[in-house]
């Protein structure tokens, strides 16, 4: 029986990707992105820089893309066969989020670097908020089949509303939302989606 | 004539005070909070390093000085008569002051540093805030006088409310809001505000 070594484009081990994902979101927390650097990053995962240049062609491309995948990977869009129901899973989980040990740094950080570069501000926009809103605005879809939401219900207004209030509470203010609060803002966004004025 | 030099606490020069002020706004704008100096404000100001340790005892208290009377001049709280006037005239200020074009580098980077700095966090909620938070709750106190709120309206959750979605947009997202969007979001605010569920 033969085996054939691969040729041209060099197979990615899935530990060594494991490796340097959790080295990029450690240095990320620790040391920010304006600090982050591929040395760093090689280093921390044992791994030699041109493990790293095989699959990313930048520092940007790698910060995003790992970023994008684990960010993704906290989002779980809740079905629970209602619309209040929905929101306030949604709000739970958006906590989870914001207060990662790892994002709670990552997140404003990030944030921050994006006012100071464009181009990088288009690159969050792209590969981390618009998958996640895709996945969230199939949540409100659901609510607009089942009649609970308005059919020229604004998606992108519906979207900010949801995620909003816990980013301003939680990172901007640093203050907790209790669980009363919780459910306080979840009877507040259903107000805000349901009820015509 | 005699004139009297004054003795004990040196008299503070309001256009010094002035120079150091936009000095120390600028140099938060470019340099961010980490990189803050009180050597490079002075440099800046022109003016000695004795001339701010006259006025404020260290970084932080002189950032957060600084920050606090610059934003609270932003507040200009409306009172138009209605809730509705009110808010939309309050969404205006919120973005006049997000997009403001040294506020929109300074906040941000102010609170990624108080994800790693909770003692800052503190002063930047006690001293920022609070004070604009409490201006702000004169207007829905207003409503609630006018009776077009109800007694019991959460104050807090309502503050939450009119602040988060435009922070959200503006600056997580740096998504533009268009006139259309800030109509849409004044009246979604007025149902979360108003309609029982």
């Amino acid at each position: 029986m033969t085996r054939r070594t691969p040729t041209g484009a060099a197979v990615l081990q899935p530990t060594v990707t494991q490796a340097i994902t959790e080295a990029v979101l450690d240095e990320l927390a620790e040391q920010g992105y304006a600090r982050l650097s591929m040395e760093a990053v090689a280093k921390r995962a044992g791994v030699g820089k041109s493990a790293l240049y095989r699959r990313w062609s930048s520092k940007q491309e790698m910060a995003i893309s790992v970023i994008s995948e684990f960010s993704m990977e906290q989002v779980t869009v809740p079905d629970t066969g209602s619309l209040r129901g929905d929101l306030r899973a949604a709000l739970d989980t958006l906590m989870k989020w914001l207060t990662h040990p790892r994002f709670s740094r990552i997140m404003p950080d990030l944030v921050a670097e994006v006012a100071r570069n464009p181009e990088l501000g288009e690159a969050v926009e792209t590969l981390v908020g618009m998958p996640k809103r895709e996945r969230v605005a199939a949540m409100f879809q659901r609510a607009i089949d089942r009649g609970e939401l308005p059919q020229d219900t604004d998606l992108e207004l519906a979207l900010d509303l949801l995620a909003a209030p816990l980013y301003w509470r939680l990172v901007v203010r640093s203050a907790e939302p209790d669980p009363a609060y919780m459910d306080n803002l979840t009877d507040a966004l259903l107000r805000s989606l349901t009820n015509p004025s």
